[in-house]
């Protein structure tokens, strides 16, 4: 990787900026029915990242907010300075000045929302941003997965590259790593309902059979198949119908409360689907149609409070434009 | 479902024709790396139904030639006349003129090119036709259907779709019985070998083992992500590099005599991908080039040749239209 790079990267001093603030998008990994496959972004929440440049070398993680004390201050040990680092010393810069990192978590950690993948896409983006962006998203991709690595033992794409690309992404494949932009349906909104329940992506995969019924996996890839076919086709009926989980939602949602009776909420509140957001306890209904989206979180927020369950809801558009520089 | 057809169709007497005469498609089912789910036609190989509105009442089969004779000649157990019979019967004309056929086989029996599919087909199009076209293809997909039950035993969709509809067909679901219609990159050309050994549909199935390991599973569905991605975006390359099988393939080729050598041999001349056609013992080659697609052929052909392996092969571009009425 880092021979790449340096070959191509000539450092343009004109260009390297003080400071940058960067957004990066939470996620919806899996789409429901694309286990590993599929992911998109979201335009809200997502995780805040300010970098400096500075004299003294090294990297280091001036502070953390919203993580209640979660994540560790120690540069080697956090997403997104590992990354960060990496990269950095990757184009041959850890000995012309340092790096000083201010990560603001806006959304929930251990969640289903890719909140490891927000913060390592806004980090490993504000280190492109600050050197006056040599490398392209593609280049940076392999970046994130890292941190995914280091966050949840795997170097999974399905959170780092719907948050780094924006939109929904499909990886078909890691060797060679594939990426592709799937087109995204103009009228499409995420419910997200975050019931306040940790659930750690590691110990959710332990949830997950490592063999599946063919009959199962048939059902599962005829509607992948035609999912993919209904976002190039604007199928708005057909993206909720092929939006369903035999495979992985009958034991993960198990972890989550009242899974059943929020789906059973939704699908009468004009969801076009229902499912885990990424391991969970997050879940997600999809609309066609903003008022409806609004609705179903009245209404799963009224229903959760009843229970007496701490939660968070939040209403979007997907994310067609990945991470960017705020103002 | 004949309530629903009878409510509908009014019997125009004047529409009616004497004889038509039928060609529909070969097909192939999978398409590697889709099982049961995907399928699409082929220009060539097909067969042919001619049909007759006679005064006699009742169904029959005149002849059936390029069979060896394997097929009955029992109107009933024809899966030709008892599919055209079942819809003759829903349109509640049984007692108003009878049918006969000639059934024209043009393609091998049992391999893999759908041959059986071919034929319903062929019989419920030119029945349709015969009665002045009052049901539309959607309607006719589930006497096609009736016709496979009776030939393989189970009402598989992935032959009988491609060939009623014409070029890469989905199906996502039989519970609704859902058909989509995907698009077809212009330049894609089809390699089919048939070597001359008899693979049975269920005998083929046994092969299959009833789970399957995840990781595969996920694989698979990557890749048939992106085959219908890459189908939209005409990405040839992404097309042949998704069309491969872990699953079905490492067993079913056993059946097959030197299907490895094929395979290494249409690779190393230029092949997007190689693999099984349906249940096989056909495989198939796909080109974006109809001079790669003959060069394989001849290089297929002098190999089989070489070791005394009897065989047929074809070269065609995808079938678009179905089947179609002959001048």
């Amino acid at each position: 990787m880092n021979q790449i790079i340096e070959s191509k990267y000539k450092l343009d001093q004109a260009k390297i900026l003080e400071e940058v603030h960067v957004f990066a998008p939470a996620t919806v990994a899996n789409m429901i029915c694309g286990f590993d496959i599929l992911g998109f972004a979201v335009d809200e929440p997502g995780d805040e990242v300010i970098m400096r440049k500075t004299e003294k070398l090294g990297i280091e993680i001036l502070k953390i907010t919203g993580d209640d004390g979660k994540l560790p201050l120690d540069a080697m040990k956090n997403t997104v300075s590992h990354s960060a680092w990496k990269l950095f010393c990757d184009l041959g810069l850890q000995n012309s000045f340092g790096l000083s990192i201010e990560l603001h978590k806006k959304m929930p950690i251990g969640s289903g929302l890719g909140s490891s993948a927000a913060s390592t896409v806004a980090g490993i983006f504000a280190l492109n941003e600050l050197l006056g962006q040599p490398l392209s998203k593609k280049e940076l991709l392999p970046y994130c997965m890292e941190g995914e690595r280091l966050a949840c033992g795997a170097a999974h794409a399905d959170n780092v590259a719907p948050s780094l690309f924006g939109g929904i992404t499909l990886i078909p494949s890691y060797e060679p790593l594939l990426v592709r932009s799937l087109p995204v349906p103009e009228n499409l909104y995420a419910t997200l309902i975050y019931p306040k329940v940790e659930v750690q992506t590691k110990e959710a995969r332990k949830l997950i059979k490592d063999k599946v019924q063919l009959s199962k996996a048939i059902k599962q890839w005829g509607n992948i198949a035609s999912l993919i076919s209904a976002l190039y086709e604007n199928d708005y009926e057909e993206i909720g119908r092929s939006m369903q989980d035999e495979i992985i939602e009958p034991n993960r949602s198990l972890l989550i409360p009242f899974f059943d009776e929020m789906k059973q909420i939704s699908l009468e509140n004009n969801a076009l689907t229902f499912g885990i957001s990424g391991s969970g306890p997050t879940v997600i209904a999809l609309t066609n149609d903003k008022a409806n989206a609004e609705r179903i979180e009245q209404h799963l927020h009224h229903f959760l409070h009843i229970h007496q369950i701490e939660h968070q809801t939040f209403v979007s558009k997907i994310n067609e434009r990945g991470p960017y520089v705020k103002n």
